[in-house]
Protein backbone atom coordinates (compact mmCIF):
# COMPACT_ATOMS: atom_id res chain seq x y z
CA UNK A 1 0.00 0.00 0.00
CA UNK A 2 1.50 3.45 -0.73
CA UNK A 3 2.74 5.42 1.99
CA UNK A 4 1.04 8.76 3.34
CA UNK A 5 1.53 11.86 4.63
CA UNK A 6 -1.12 13.30 6.96
CA UNK A 7 -1.35 17.06 6.99
CA UNK A 8 -3.33 18.13 10.46
CA UNK A 9 -4.04 21.60 9.95
CA UNK A 10 -6.31 24.47 11.79
CA UNK A 11 -6.26 27.22 14.07
CA UNK A 12 -4.16 26.82 17.33
CA UNK A 13 -5.89 25.34 20.37
CA UNK A 14 -8.53 23.33 17.75
CA UNK A 15 -6.87 20.10 18.71
CA UNK A 16 -4.07 19.15 16.10
CA UNK A 17 -1.51 17.67 18.01
CA UNK A 18 -4.14 15.71 20.47
CA UNK A 19 -5.80 14.39 16.74
CA UNK A 20 -2.11 13.79 15.41
CA UNK A 21 -0.63 12.25 18.15
CA UNK A 22 -3.71 9.44 18.89
CA UNK A 23 -3.36 9.56 14.59
CA UNK A 24 0.39 8.20 14.68
CA UNK A 25 -0.23 5.83 17.63
CA UNK A 26 -3.26 4.06 15.14
CA UNK A 27 -0.81 3.88 12.13
CA UNK A 28 1.86 0.54 12.41
CA UNK A 29 4.87 2.32 11.22
CA UNK A 30 4.49 5.94 11.22
CA UNK A 31 6.18 9.27 12.38
CA UNK A 32 5.27 12.68 13.90
CA UNK A 33 6.46 15.95 13.05
CA UNK A 34 5.43 18.80 14.86
CA UNK A 35 5.84 21.95 12.59
CA UNK A 36 5.84 24.33 15.86
CA UNK A 37 9.01 22.14 17.46
CA UNK A 38 10.69 22.36 13.94
CA UNK A 39 10.20 25.99 13.55
CA UNK A 40 11.93 26.32 16.85
CA UNK A 41 15.22 24.37 16.32
CA UNK A 42 16.34 28.07 15.36
CA UNK A 43 17.32 30.08 18.49
CA UNK A 44 18.90 33.18 18.21
CA UNK A 45 18.19 34.60 14.98
CA UNK A 46 14.25 33.37 14.55
CA UNK A 47 11.47 35.44 13.98
CA UNK A 48 7.65 34.22 14.35
CA UNK A 49 7.05 32.26 10.81
CA UNK A 50 4.13 34.10 10.14
CA UNK A 51 5.76 37.47 10.02
CA UNK A 52 9.88 36.45 9.07
CA UNK A 53 9.81 34.94 5.89
CA UNK A 54 13.18 33.66 6.09
CA UNK A 55 11.97 31.33 9.20
CA UNK A 56 9.09 30.10 7.79
CA UNK A 57 10.72 28.98 4.58
CA UNK A 58 13.25 27.17 6.57
CA UNK A 59 11.12 25.67 8.84
CA UNK A 60 8.98 24.39 5.66
CA UNK A 61 12.67 23.24 4.52
CA UNK A 62 13.10 21.41 7.49
CA UNK A 63 9.89 19.57 7.17
CA UNK A 64 9.85 18.93 3.76
CA UNK A 65 13.50 16.91 4.57
CA UNK A 66 12.39 14.94 7.30
CA UNK A 67 9.61 13.76 5.57
CA UNK A 68 11.40 12.87 2.42
CA UNK A 69 14.15 10.79 4.82
CA UNK A 70 10.85 9.23 6.42
CA UNK A 71 8.67 8.19 3.25
CA UNK A 72 12.01 6.73 1.84
CA UNK A 73 11.99 4.24 4.74
CA UNK A 74 8.55 3.38 4.27
CA UNK A 75 6.99 5.62 7.30
CA UNK A 76 3.77 7.11 7.16
CA UNK A 77 3.71 11.06 8.19
CA UNK A 78 1.41 12.76 10.01
CA UNK A 79 2.95 16.57 10.19
CA UNK A 80 0.86 18.42 13.03
CA UNK A 81 1.07 22.57 11.48
CA UNK A 82 -0.76 25.50 10.47
CA UNK A 83 -0.95 24.33 6.75
CA UNK A 84 -2.97 26.23 4.02
CA UNK A 85 -3.32 24.49 0.84
CA UNK A 86 -0.76 26.38 -1.06
CA UNK A 87 1.36 24.81 1.23
CA UNK A 88 -0.18 20.94 0.63
CA UNK A 89 0.75 21.75 -2.70
CA UNK A 90 4.34 23.14 -2.15
CA UNK A 91 5.22 19.76 -0.56
CA UNK A 92 3.75 18.11 -2.68
CA UNK A 93 5.89 19.40 -5.55
CA UNK A 94 8.61 18.68 -4.00
CA UNK A 95 8.15 15.58 -3.62
CA UNK A 96 6.94 14.54 -6.95
CA UNK A 97 9.70 11.27 -7.37
CA UNK A 98 8.09 9.45 -4.42
CA UNK A 99 5.17 7.38 -3.94
CA UNK A 100 2.51 8.46 -1.97
CA UNK A 101 -0.59 10.23 -1.14
CA UNK A 102 -1.69 13.08 0.69
CA UNK A 103 -4.69 13.22 3.34
CA UNK A 104 -5.31 17.40 3.94
CA UNK A 105 -7.35 17.91 7.23
CA UNK A 106 -7.88 20.79 8.23
CA UNK A 107 -9.74 21.09 12.10
CA UNK A 108 -12.08 24.19 12.47
CA UNK A 109 -14.31 25.09 15.57
CA UNK A 110 -16.65 28.26 16.05
CA UNK A 111 -14.99 30.95 17.88
CA UNK A 112 -16.08 30.35 21.63
CA UNK A 113 -15.08 26.54 21.57
CA UNK A 114 -11.60 27.03 20.18
CA UNK A 115 -11.26 30.15 22.60
CA UNK A 116 -12.01 27.45 26.13
CA UNK A 117 -9.64 24.68 24.00
CA UNK A 118 -7.10 27.41 23.95
CA UNK A 119 -7.78 28.61 27.50
CA UNK A 120 -7.24 24.59 29.09
CA UNK A 121 -3.94 24.42 27.45
CA UNK A 122 -0.57 25.38 29.31
CA UNK A 123 -0.62 29.45 29.50
CA UNK A 124 3.14 29.62 27.80
CA UNK A 125 0.95 27.97 24.83
CA UNK A 126 -2.34 29.83 24.64
CA UNK A 127 -2.18 31.65 21.51
CA UNK A 128 -5.66 33.84 22.20
CA UNK A 129 -6.18 36.34 19.77
CA UNK A 130 -3.96 34.86 16.85
CA UNK A 131 -6.22 31.65 17.34
CA UNK A 132 -8.77 33.71 16.08
CA UNK A 133 -7.34 35.41 13.45
CA UNK A 134 -6.35 31.91 11.96
CA UNK A 135 -9.60 30.57 11.77
CA UNK A 136 -10.94 33.94 9.94
CA UNK A 137 -7.66 33.29 7.55
CA UNK A 138 -9.18 29.30 6.75
CA UNK A 139 -12.87 30.22 6.47
CA UNK A 140 -11.92 33.05 4.13
CA UNK A 141 -9.24 31.25 1.90
CA UNK A 142 -10.43 30.61 -1.59
CA UNK A 143 -8.36 27.64 -2.25
CA UNK A 144 -9.34 25.34 0.48
CA UNK A 145 -12.14 23.70 -0.27
CA UNK A 146 -15.18 22.14 1.98
CA UNK A 147 -14.09 18.47 1.91
CA UNK A 148 -10.98 19.39 3.99
CA UNK A 149 -12.48 21.00 6.66
CA UNK A 150 -13.31 19.32 9.43
CA UNK A 151 -15.85 20.93 12.19
CA UNK A 152 -14.80 19.29 15.54
CA UNK A 153 -17.00 21.69 18.23
CA UNK A 154 -19.78 18.70 18.71
CA UNK A 155 -16.85 16.10 19.40
CA UNK A 156 -16.03 15.60 23.06
CA UNK A 157 -12.63 14.84 23.41
CA UNK A 158 -13.76 11.21 24.43
CA UNK A 159 -15.16 11.25 20.86
CA UNK A 160 -11.53 11.74 19.28
CA UNK A 161 -11.33 8.31 18.20
CA UNK A 162 -14.34 9.04 15.65
CA UNK A 163 -12.16 12.33 14.31
CA UNK A 164 -9.19 9.98 14.00
CA UNK A 165 -11.27 7.10 12.02
CA UNK A 166 -13.02 9.72 9.25
CA UNK A 167 -9.33 10.72 8.73
CA UNK A 168 -8.49 7.75 8.29
CA UNK A 169 -10.96 6.27 6.11
CA UNK A 170 -12.59 9.27 4.40
CA UNK A 171 -11.65 9.35 0.67
CA UNK A 172 -12.86 13.37 0.88
CA UNK A 173 -9.84 14.24 2.90
CA UNK A 174 -7.88 12.67 -0.35
CA UNK A 175 -5.58 15.43 -1.53
CA UNK A 176 -6.53 16.16 -5.54
CA UNK A 177 -4.53 19.22 -6.21
CA UNK A 178 -3.76 19.63 -9.36
CA UNK A 179 0.23 18.41 -9.16
CA UNK A 180 -0.49 15.35 -6.71
CA UNK A 181 -0.89 12.13 -8.12
CA UNK B 1 33.55 34.07 9.30
CA UNK B 2 33.19 30.43 8.42
CA UNK B 3 29.56 28.79 9.98
CA UNK B 4 30.26 26.77 12.87
CA UNK B 5 28.89 22.89 13.81
CA UNK B 6 29.30 22.48 17.26
CA UNK B 7 28.71 18.42 18.09
CA UNK B 8 28.77 18.19 21.67
CA UNK B 9 28.98 14.76 22.31
CA UNK B 10 29.52 12.62 25.35
CA UNK B 11 27.61 9.85 27.55
CA UNK B 12 24.21 10.74 28.84
CA UNK B 13 23.95 12.61 32.04
CA UNK B 14 27.31 14.16 31.19
CA UNK B 15 25.60 17.76 30.67
CA UNK B 16 25.14 17.69 27.01
CA UNK B 17 21.95 19.55 26.80
CA UNK B 18 22.91 22.02 29.13
CA UNK B 19 26.21 22.90 27.61
CA UNK B 20 24.78 22.78 24.46
CA UNK B 21 21.74 24.96 25.13
CA UNK B 22 24.22 27.99 26.86
CA UNK B 23 26.25 27.57 24.01
CA UNK B 24 23.46 28.28 21.54
CA UNK B 25 22.74 31.20 23.51
CA UNK B 26 26.05 32.31 23.33
CA UNK B 27 25.85 32.44 19.23
CA UNK B 28 24.58 35.43 17.03
CA UNK B 29 22.60 33.47 14.40
CA UNK B 30 22.27 30.07 16.28
CA UNK B 31 20.17 26.74 15.90
CA UNK B 32 20.10 24.02 18.55
CA UNK B 33 19.34 20.39 17.19
CA UNK B 34 18.76 17.65 19.85
CA UNK B 35 19.65 14.34 18.06
CA UNK B 36 17.36 12.51 21.16
CA UNK B 37 14.56 14.76 19.90
CA UNK B 38 15.48 13.97 16.37
CA UNK B 39 15.51 10.28 16.41
CA UNK B 40 12.23 10.36 18.34
CA UNK B 41 10.48 11.66 14.89
CA UNK B 42 9.55 7.93 14.41
CA UNK B 43 6.62 6.40 17.04
CA UNK B 44 6.04 3.37 15.59
CA UNK B 45 8.09 1.00 14.02
CA UNK B 46 11.37 3.49 15.73
CA UNK B 47 13.81 1.10 17.55
CA UNK B 48 16.59 2.23 20.06
CA UNK B 49 19.60 3.94 17.91
CA UNK B 50 21.83 1.80 19.17
CA UNK B 51 20.03 -1.52 18.48
CA UNK B 52 18.24 -0.42 14.94
CA UNK B 53 20.26 0.01 12.27
CA UNK B 54 17.22 1.47 10.45
CA UNK B 55 16.56 4.15 13.34
CA UNK B 56 20.13 5.36 13.27
CA UNK B 57 20.03 5.71 9.99
CA UNK B 58 16.97 7.59 9.63
CA UNK B 59 18.35 9.92 12.71
CA UNK B 60 21.68 10.70 11.34
CA UNK B 61 19.95 11.26 7.92
CA UNK B 62 17.54 13.65 9.67
CA UNK B 63 20.13 15.31 11.49
CA UNK B 64 22.52 16.04 8.40
CA UNK B 65 19.10 17.67 6.44
CA UNK B 66 18.16 19.74 9.12
CA UNK B 67 21.89 20.92 9.84
CA UNK B 68 22.22 21.66 5.97
CA UNK B 69 19.64 23.61 5.70
CA UNK B 70 20.41 25.47 8.66
CA UNK B 71 24.33 26.24 7.24
CA UNK B 72 22.75 27.44 4.06
CA UNK B 73 20.59 30.06 5.65
CA UNK B 74 23.99 31.30 7.89
CA UNK B 75 23.01 29.76 11.24
CA UNK B 76 25.64 27.83 13.60
CA UNK B 77 24.75 24.87 14.42
CA UNK B 78 24.61 23.33 17.94
CA UNK B 79 24.26 19.47 17.82
CA UNK B 80 23.34 17.53 21.09
CA UNK B 81 24.00 14.28 20.54
CA UNK B 82 25.71 10.79 21.40
CA UNK B 83 28.40 11.31 18.27
CA UNK B 84 31.87 9.29 17.88
CA UNK B 85 34.42 10.47 15.32
CA UNK B 86 33.15 8.75 12.93
CA UNK B 87 29.74 10.05 12.70
CA UNK B 88 31.87 13.65 12.57
CA UNK B 89 33.74 12.47 9.58
CA UNK B 90 30.67 11.28 8.19
CA UNK B 91 28.86 14.41 8.38
CA UNK B 92 31.46 16.12 7.29
CA UNK B 93 31.77 14.09 4.37
CA UNK B 94 28.27 14.58 3.40
CA UNK B 95 28.57 18.31 3.33
CA UNK B 96 31.88 18.42 1.13
CA UNK B 97 29.86 21.70 -0.94
CA UNK B 98 29.67 24.09 1.99
CA UNK B 99 31.76 26.12 3.64
CA UNK B 100 31.79 25.87 7.47
CA UNK B 101 34.19 24.17 10.37
CA UNK B 102 33.08 21.42 12.63
CA UNK B 103 34.14 21.76 16.92
CA UNK B 104 33.66 18.48 18.01
CA UNK B 105 33.91 18.20 21.97
CA UNK B 106 33.33 15.16 24.07
CA UNK B 107 32.19 15.74 27.48
CA UNK B 108 33.44 12.92 30.40
CA UNK B 109 33.75 13.14 33.72
CA UNK B 110 34.36 10.03 36.32
CA UNK B 111 32.21 7.40 37.17
CA UNK B 112 30.45 8.58 39.88
CA UNK B 113 30.40 12.05 38.59
CA UNK B 114 28.41 10.84 36.03
CA UNK B 115 25.75 8.42 38.18
CA UNK B 116 25.55 11.34 39.85
CA UNK B 117 23.99 14.00 37.51
CA UNK B 118 22.59 11.35 35.94
CA UNK B 119 20.37 10.69 39.08
CA UNK B 120 19.81 14.21 39.37
CA UNK B 121 17.45 14.36 35.65
CA UNK B 122 13.60 13.44 35.99
CA UNK B 123 13.30 9.40 36.57
CA UNK B 124 12.48 8.96 32.66
CA UNK B 125 15.38 10.59 31.54
CA UNK B 126 17.91 8.52 33.76
CA UNK B 127 20.03 5.99 31.89
CA UNK B 128 21.92 4.53 34.45
CA UNK B 129 23.74 1.81 33.04
CA UNK B 130 23.67 3.08 29.70
CA UNK B 131 26.46 6.04 30.62
CA UNK B 132 28.91 3.85 31.70
CA UNK B 133 28.78 1.35 29.02
CA UNK B 134 29.21 4.81 26.64
CA UNK B 135 31.62 6.29 28.95
CA UNK B 136 33.31 3.38 28.78
CA UNK B 137 33.50 3.37 24.39
CA UNK B 138 34.43 6.77 24.64
CA UNK B 139 37.23 5.91 26.67
CA UNK B 140 37.69 3.02 24.67
CA UNK B 141 37.94 4.45 21.27
CA UNK B 142 40.96 4.64 19.66
CA UNK B 143 39.79 6.59 16.75
CA UNK B 144 39.12 9.90 19.18
CA UNK B 145 41.83 11.74 19.99
CA UNK B 146 42.74 13.06 23.66
CA UNK B 147 42.32 16.82 22.43
CA UNK B 148 38.78 16.53 21.71
CA UNK B 149 38.01 15.47 25.58
CA UNK B 150 36.94 17.87 27.92
CA UNK B 151 36.82 16.57 31.27
CA UNK B 152 34.14 18.13 33.14
CA UNK B 153 33.69 16.45 36.65
CA UNK B 154 36.22 19.38 38.48
CA UNK B 155 33.37 22.20 37.07
CA UNK B 156 30.36 23.29 38.98
CA UNK B 157 26.87 24.01 37.33
CA UNK B 158 28.04 27.84 37.98
CA UNK B 159 30.89 26.86 35.83
CA UNK B 160 29.58 26.19 32.69
CA UNK B 161 29.95 29.23 31.22
CA UNK B 162 33.77 28.60 31.33
CA UNK B 163 33.29 25.33 29.69
CA UNK B 164 31.44 27.10 27.32
CA UNK B 165 33.93 29.82 26.30
CA UNK B 166 36.35 27.09 26.42
CA UNK B 167 34.93 25.06 23.61
CA UNK B 168 33.83 28.90 21.68
CA UNK B 169 37.52 29.85 21.49
CA UNK B 170 40.35 26.50 22.15
CA UNK B 171 40.96 25.36 19.04
CA UNK B 172 42.27 22.31 20.08
CA UNK B 173 38.28 21.35 19.87
CA UNK B 174 38.28 22.38 15.61
CA UNK B 175 38.09 19.09 13.90
CA UNK B 176 40.60 18.11 11.86
CA UNK B 177 39.72 14.64 10.37
CA UNK B 178 41.46 13.83 6.93
CA UNK B 179 38.52 14.67 5.10
CA UNK B 180 37.68 18.16 6.87
CA UNK B 181 37.92 21.30 5.41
Amino acid sequence: MNKTIYMISGPPGVGKSTTSQQLVQTLSKSAYISGDDISHIPVNGRGKPWLCKETYDLTWKNILSITRNLLEQDYDVVIDYVTFPSEVEWLVQQLSNLEYQVVYVVLLADQSTLLNRDQLRPADQQMGERSLVLLEEFKMCSELRERYKLYTQQYSREQLCEIVEDIQHNPRFIWKGERSK
